[in-house]
């Protein structure tokens, strides 16, 4: 797992979703110097138009290649994210939220690998973060850094010596800190959503766990939010 | 990962390919007392007759159920088994061969671990072979120790204390074992196919490793194969 890297291997996959975090990264990405291929992920996720957005930010922010890759993770439910019986909360709890999608970043980051290796790249980029999170597990250091381990154990590639590195470089960053990097990066946020639960529109709900984190992310960071909202978060 | 287990907690995902080690490992699983739940993949491989013969193995072999699950996996090629222009390896090798497909147990773990957690079982069992194998990285016992790890890392229930079983019933199995075994249980390797390039009819190559493996494993059995081969394999 790295937090930061010299981009000295060129080429990479990154997990673009159309919020804000993958699309910071995604920058930050290509700042390293990486040339940057964009996986999106059709996971049957009912905020369906935050798809569209990933496409806009692989092209805006000057990634290689993009691919839409469809997943039928909603066949197996067991989330509030795939499952239309599971509703989204709006209130924030101690525990690990229905929105957790089982084993979700273990698939993202398996399918990365695969499409990595095929490209013959070293390096994979997620937005996971462990500070302005919702306690989800498959976002925590300890699970990247085995995940790491286990595609150097797994792969042609990692076993004659050409090392996978798992990037994180949201990882201990708070929203905050993460809007101001993207803005000096030029990323567009209004381009971006976040919302569990948009409308029709695409309007962000301004209920979830993740319009919150976003607004208050806005608030910290002394910047106006881009965001349209159906109902401004409360602080 | 586990070897051998006593089936005390009941509910499994059992990785069924068609071929012969897969129905060899549901039969066991179900002899040991798990309600089975057979995961197929359509990965765009090339010998897709295999799926055909995937259900079989399940419906005949007692799963509770089976799903099969598409996964794009041919769009990133890179392998003998999902690129056509990649031609399948007739000669034994001493390096991972092009049958070789990037990342796939991960992936197809990681696809097993999702449907496990939103089952609620904590059991997924894998026909990988470290013996009689072709080089494979991911077949190997130190990938299956860290994806098993990483999965207990990764998932709500491995964070509650529910942790997953990774089973790798053949690891150190030859296969003449592996068939006497699977004999004893009532597996009709009839209805199996381990060939990687089937003709339209079904019938096995006779020359690509896994089927020179197969063929082998009969012999030394001291069992007839009941495998209808293109051309008679070579000892």
């Amino acid at each position: 797992m790295r937090v930061a890297d010299n981009g000295a291997d060129r080429r990479a996959v990154v997990l673009v979703s159309g919020g804000m975090d993958s699309a910071t990264v995604l920058a930050m990405a290509r700042r390293q110097g990486y040339d940057c291929h964009g996986l999106i992920f059709d996971y049957g996720q009912r905020h369906r138009v935050e798809l569209k957005m990933a496409v806009g930010v692989c092209e805006s922010l000057g990634a290689v290649s993009h691919r839409l890759f469809r997943l039928g993770l909603d066949a197996f439910g067991g989330s509030a994210l795939t499952d239309p019986a599971i509703g989204v909360p709006t209130q924030p709890g101690h525990d690990i939220p229905d929105t957790y999608v089982p084993a979700r970043n273990t698939v993202f980051l398996s399918i990365a690998l695969a499409w990595a290796e095929a490209l013959h790249g070293s390096d994979l980029f997620i937005g996971a973060n462990a500070v302005d999170y919702s306690g989800y597990p498959d976002c925590r250091p300890e699970f990247f850094a085995a995940f790491e381990r286990t595609a150097n154990l797994a792969t042609r590639a990692g076993v004659q010596g050409q090392p996978f590195r798992i990037h994180v470089p949201l990882l201990q960053m708070s929203k905050s800190a993460i809007i101001l990097q993207g803005l000096q990066l030029g990323v567009d946020y209004s381009a971006t959503l976040s919302c569990y639960q948009p409308d029709q529109a695409g309007r962000a709900c301004g209920a979830c766990d993740s319009c919150r984190l976003r607004r208050r992310g806005f608030c910290e960071a002394g910047v106006a939010d881009p965001t349209c909202y159906v109902v401004e978060p409360s602080p």
